[in-house]
C-alpha cells in the first residue's frame, strides 16, 4: 500500500527521476555482471525502495537481481512487499534453498499472510521449504480469520515477568537484539497472564532497582485474537497507541498489532467501502481475469437491471402520454440524471460520515431535515432553469411546468432517499456502504420516472 | 476521527452499554452536586472516552462537567478532540482564566489547528487568552499551509547535540519529563542542523560511553515544512516510521509529524477523494447550513445538467424515430442506467487503485484491455437478457436487436471510458477523483443516448 503522490507534480517528478536513475544503474551493473558492485549498491537501498526498483526492472532480470540482495533480512522484507506477480516469479524460478533462507527471516505474521494468499499448490511448496519452528508458527497463525486481531498480529513479541526490576528489564532487552520490540514492554504475572505495560521511556526514567510492577500501567488496552480488525484499528487510532497487545481466551499474551498494520487495515476497509458503494468488491484485483471480474460485478448490476426494467414498465404504462407529448421522452435523461447525481452526493456524505464517526445514527433527524432543505434548494435552482429551457425551446408552458416541477420533486426526493437508506441500514447493523451501491441509484431511478409521468399526466390532464 | 464499529454488533453493543452507564453515573453525580466524587470519576476516564461522554451528556450540563476535569492536561486533551459545537459552547460560557489554563497544556500544533479552525472573532478571543510564548508558537505555526508538513507537525520535540555520549543522552531525557518524545531521539551538529537519529532502543543497547554520533543513523528520512501532507503520509507509511522530522530551508530541525497525525491525514485524503468522486467536497460538514451545502454541490451538478441537456438535444434530433417506435422511450432508463452503473464500477476501481498505488499510469494499456473484456462480458450477458425481454414482451425482433445491441455497446463503452478518463487525468497530474465525479457519468449519458438512437435508426432503417 502506498499513497499516491503523482498529482503533486514536484515531489513526484523528483522521486521518479531518482528512481529511474537507480533502476538504470542497477540494471547496468547486472548486465555487466559486476556482482560485487551490484550487491554493494543493493545493500544501500531501503527495502521499500527496492520493491519499487524491482517492479521497474526488465522482467527477465528481476529474479537474479532479487537473489543478489546479500542481506537475507532485507531480502525477506522486500519479498514480503513484492507485488503478487513478481513474488510468483521469484518463487517459481527459485533456487529452493536460497528462498527458504530468505523466508526464515520474515516475521511470522507476514509469512502467514503470504502463505495464506497463495494458491493451494504454491502454498504446499512454500510450507515445505520452512523449518519446523516457522512452519508451526505459520500454521497456528493461519487458524485465525484474516480480518481478526489474530490474523493481523505479529507473534514476534517479547514480554517479561513484572517481578523483575527495571535494571533486569533493561538487561533483558539488551540480550534480545533479535526481537522487534520497539515501543512498549509488556509484563506478565506468575500465571503468564498480561498484567501491565511500561514504555521504553518509563524504563529510562525509572530508578534501576524499582520492580517493574511498581511502575507499570495496569490498565492495558488489549484485544483478543478474535477481535475484529476494524475494532483493533479503532482502538489504536482513538487512544493513539503505537501497538496493542493481543491475548487469548485465558488472557495469555500471544501477540501484538502495531500501528503500521493498523494503517493497512484502515486503507483496506476504506477500499472495501468504496468498492461496495460502486457495486463491486475488494476481491477484484488487477491480477484477476476479466471473466472473474465480470462475475464479481454481475450480481451488483442485477439490482440496476431489475430497477431499469421496472422504470421501463412504468413508462410503458404512460405510453399514451408519451405518444401525445413526444418531447417528454427527450427530457428523460436530464430529469433522471439530476436526481441520480444529487443522490450520490447525499449518500456519499452519509456513508463516509458514518465510517469516520463524523455522524452517527442519532443524527438521522437533523441530517434528513438538512438534506430536505439542500434538495429543495438545488431542485428549486435547477428546476427554474429547466422550466425556462423547456418553455423557451419548445414554446410550451406546460412542458416547462412539468420538467421544472419534476426536477424539484426528484432532486428533493433523491437527496432524502439517499441519506435515509444508509442511516436505516446502519441502524439495522447492515453495512451502509452496501446499501448505497446500485440500490439507492435504482430506487431513485424508479421513483424519478414514476414521478415524472404522474406530474405530466396531471399537468397535461391526460 | 474514529472508525465506526457500529456494524460489528457485539463489540459495539458492549461499548454502547458501558458508555451509557458512564454517562448516567456522571450526570447523576453532577446533578447531586457531588463534586469530589465527580472529579474522581472523571480522572479515571481516558480523554478519548471523555469526549464521547461529554457528547452524550445533557447540553446544559456539559460545560460545568468539562470544567470539573481536575487535571488540566487531560482537560486540554479533551478540549482538543471535542466536536466543534461543544467546543464553541465551552469557549463561550468559559470562565476565561480557567480556559486559558487548559489551553496552555495543548501541544502547539493542536492549539494552532484549533485557532485556525475558529471564526475570526473567536480566534481573537482565544489568542487573547494565551501566554506570550504559546501565542508566538501558534502564530508561527499558522503561517504554514494546513495541508503541509509545517501545518501538521508538532514543535514539541527535543533534540540533542550528537557529540554527547549515550549516558549524557539518557540523562538529558530523564531531566525533560515534560517533552512528549516517545520514539526517536533526533541529533544535531554544531550548526544545529539535523544530523542523525537514534531510537530509544539503540540508546538502551549501546555502551554508555559511546558518543551518539557513533551509533546514530545518518540517513534520516525527513521532510521540509512545505512538503505536502500526502507525501509525508506516504513516507511514514512506506518506511513504516513512527515519526518523521521536519526541517526548514536551512536543514534546522523545527518539528516532527507523528504516525497518529498520519492516520488522520490518510482518513482526510480518502474522505476528500470519496466526496470529490461524488461531486461535492470536504468543506461540506454537518455543521454547515443547508444553503452553504447547496452552494458547494451546485457547480458539480452543472456538469450533469449540461450533459443531461445535451442528451435531451440528441433525443430531440431523433424525435421521428421515437414517434414511430414509442417503446424506445420506455427502454431509455435501463439502457442508460446499466451503462452508468458499470461506469461507476470501473471508475472506482481505477481511482482507488491509483490512490493506493495498486495501479499506476504504466498499467493503462493492460487495464483498458481488461475493462474492454469485462465490458463485453457484462454487456453481452445483459444484452442477451434484455434482447429476449424486448422481443418477448413486445413481440418485436427489431426492438430486441436494438436494446440488446445498445446495452452491449453502451456497457463496453462505459467501462472503457470510465477507466480511461482517470488514467488520462492522472497522467496530466490532475486529481483523478475529480475526473470521476459527474464528468464521467455525464459523458456516459450522452454517449449512451446517441448510441441508442444511432443503432435504432440503423436497425429500423428510419
Amino acid at each position: 500500500m502506498q499513497i499516491n503522490i503523482e498529482n503533486k507534480a514536484t515531489a513526484s517528478a523528483a522521486y521518479d527521476t531518482k528512481k529511474k536513475r537507480l533502476v538504470e544503474t542497477i540494471d547496468r551493473l547486472y548486465v555487466r555482471d559486476a556482482r560485487a558492485s551490484l550487491q554493494k549498491m543493493l545493500s544501500k537501498i531501503h527495502p521499500a525502495d527496492l520493491v519499487a526498483v524491482l517492479d521497474d526492472l526488465p522482467p527477465a532480470h528481476v529474479v537474479d537481481i532479487f537473489y543478489a540482495i546479500a542481506d537475507t533480512e532485507s531480502a525477506a522484507d522486500v519479498f514480503g512487499q513484492l507485488p503478487a506477480n513478481l513474488r510468483r516469479q521469484v518463487m517459481s524460478e527459485a533456487k529452493v534453498e536460497q528462498l527458504a533462507r530468505v523466508l526464515e527471516h520474515l516475521p511470522p505474521d507476514d509469512l502467514a499472510d503470504l502463505v495464506g494468499d497463495l494458491p493451494e499448490d504454491q502454498r504446499e511448496q512454500l510450507m515445505g521449504l520452512l523449518g519446523h519452528e516457522s512452519k508451526d508458527e505459520v500454521e497456528s497463525l493461519l487458524q485465525y480469520a484474516s480480518d481478526s486481531a489474530g490474523g493481523i498480529m505479529t507473534t514476534d513479541i517479547f514480554s517479561l515477568a513484572h517481578t523483575l526490576t527495571v535494571e533486569e528489564g533493561i538487561a533483558s532487552i539488551r540480550s534480545r537484539e533479535d526481537v522487534e520490540m520497539v515501543f512498549y514492554l509488556y509484563l506478565t504475572d506468575e500465571a503468564g497472564q498480561l498484567s501491565g505495560v511500561v514504555s521504553l521511556r518509563q524504563l529510562l526514567l525509572a530508578d534501576p532497582a524499582t520492580p517493574l510492577h511498581k511502575i507499570m500501567n495496569r490498565r492495558v488496552m488489549k484485544v483478543t485474537t478474535d477481535t475484529d480488525q476494524t475494532t483493533v484499528a479503532m482502538l489504536v487510532d482513538k487512544y493513539r497507541l503505537l501497538a496493542i497487545p493481543v491475548v487469548d481466551d485465558e488472557n495469555l499474551l500471544v501477540g501484538m498489532v502495531t500501528v503500521d498494520d493498523v494503517i493497512d487495515v484502515i486503507e483496506e476497509e476504506t477500499t472495501r467501502d468504496m468498492l461496495k458503494m460502486a457495486g463491486t468488491d475488494e476481491s477484484e484485483t488487477l491480477t484477476q481475469s476479466a471473466f472473474k471480474i465480470a462475475k464479481i460485478r454481475l450480481p451488483w448490476l442485477l439490482a440496476a437491471f431489475v430497477g431499469g426494467l421496472a422504470a421501463t414498465a412504468v413508462i410503458g404504462q404512460y405510453e399514451e402520454i408519451l405518444a401525445q407529448v413526444l418531447v417528454l421522452g427527450a427530457f428523460l435523461p436530464v430529469v433522471m440524471g439530476m436526481a441520480g447525481n444529487v443522490g450520490v452526493q447525499s449518500a456519499t456524505v452519509a456513508v463516509r460520515g458514518l465510517a469516520t464517526g463524523a455522524i452517527d445514527v442519532r443524527d438521522t433527524g437533523p441530517l434528513v431535515l438538512k438534506e430536505l432543505r439542500v434538495g429543495l434548494l438545488l431542485g428549486g435552482f435547477y428546476g427554474v432553469i429547466l422550466a425556462l429551457y423547456g418553455y423557451l425551446m419548445h414554446d410550451s408552458l406546460a412542458l416547462g411546468e412539468v420538467v421544472g416541477l419534476t426536477i424539484l420533486v426528484n432532486m428533493t426526493g433523491a437527496a432524502l432517499l439517499a441519506v435515509l437508506l444508509p442511516m436505516i441500514f446502519e441502524r439495522l447493523k447492515v453495512d451502509p456502504a452496501v446499501a448505497t451501491g446500485p440500490f439507492v441509484t435504482t430506487a431513485i431511478d424508479i421513483f424519478g420516472v414514476l414521478n415524472y409521468f404522474v406530474i405530466a399526466s396531471w399537468i397535461y390532464e391526460l
